[in-house]
């Protein structure tokens, strides 16, 4: 049995799990073989960036070894959650135990944090791609990055094409072809694909600065390591 | 204060929900004026087709009135809640409530089923759109229908595409593209959209009236009205 399992911590950004762990579960419909879990520090509902609390189904104590570990990202609590050492410790571990280890958005950043994504290339949240260097990964503005075993995607929504990716490999397209139709993934955004010139995301620097420092106000080594 | 409400019920596929959402939550932390509450039987967790359960912030009872309710679908559950007048009759009285009613996937076939779509365009599922004709609406292949204050959605992903559809209309399209930037919507599936003509979906109808049969087994006057 092939397990994929996703990490839930308190106030992630629930669009970050549930789009690979929809693909991934239907994929278990599909094909024999492949199972999915949700993995948190107490099988308890636990706060999200929006009114919705998410119930994991495993503990770390209690997960069965994963064949993939797929970390999802989040706003200001995850930026804080690079300074959670035992959260760093429960990713190190089940990383070990891991074959496949996967972040979506700033999932990456907990990644990083962990020391898991030194000299790798990765993505994260285009406003906080840059963050990635100071961790010793190579930032890659790309929907997704793989190097050797650790694949890491860009923000919130890019988990589904991630994750369809990953499908792919495992399963072969025509199965990835297949989820992506029971799916009906077949993006018709409305003002069309995001227009990055025109979006200038630069201008959000400030801003995601700002957070940062927020988020991080009570950990000033970690804070000056990623503003120096 | 323009409250969003998403419908929470047992079973339901948590990307259906989730996509519009994170869309809405999104909105209401960019522009003053907008809340998303997430309403259910009951604030505890409840199971979906995926290993993770949802709490709802909200009963049916405690609910403010929504300007926009929203009903996500979901697979053997949803099939199965066509017959669930309890959960009908909270429809029913959620939407006279409400200024818009919306659904994803195969919402719509409990809006449907609660008498709401009587004599609209409406979409669904594909593997479903054609039930919704049962129930005297008229079924519509776009990834978004609008019809007055009803607007139902494709199936599962579609939800994030009439999420931004409404906020710019409710917000304006520069709003809608600031959303959609935050969420890095620029959608890049990896094998392409789905080829309708490949993929046969016609192929999946025995499947579909199998699912049917099962989930409605014990209510045989509905499942008579919808395979007739």
């Amino acid at each position: 049995m092939k397990t994929i399992a996703f990490v839930q911590y308190p106030g992630l950004t629930p669009l970050d799990i549930v789009d690979p762990l929809q693909v991934f579960s239907e994929l278990s419909r599909l094909v024999p073989g492949y199972d999915t879990i949700v993995v948190g520090e107490r099988i308890e509902p636990m706060a999200t960036d929006t009114p919705l609390c998410l119930v994991p189904s495993h503990t770390f104590d209690t997960m069965p070894d994963p064949y993939a570990l797929i970390v999802p990202g989040g706003t200001a609590p995850t930026l804080a959650a690079m300074a959670d050492e035992k959260l760093l410790d429960r990713l190190r571990t089940a990383a070990a135990r891991s074959q496949l280890v996967g972040s979506v958005c700033t999932g990456s950043l907990l990644l990083a944090a962990a020391g898991l994504l030194e000299g790798r290339r990765a993505n994260s949240h285009w406003m906080y791609r840059n963050l990635l260097a100071k961790f010793g990964a190579t930032p890659v503005a790309e929907r997704w990055v793989q190097d050797d075993y650790v694949i890491t995607a860009a923000g919130v929504s890019a988990g589904i094409d991630l994750a369809l990716h990953l499908v792919g490999e495992l399963a072969g397209h025509d199965t990835a072809r297949k989820v992506q139709l029971f799916l009906e993934y077949d993006p018709k955004p409305p003002f069309g694909p995001i227009d990055w010139e025109a979006a200038n995301p630069g201008q959000y620097a400030p801003q995601g600065q700002k957070r940062l420092r927020q988020a991080l106000a009570d950990h000033p080594a970690l804070l000056e390591r990623l503003t120096a």
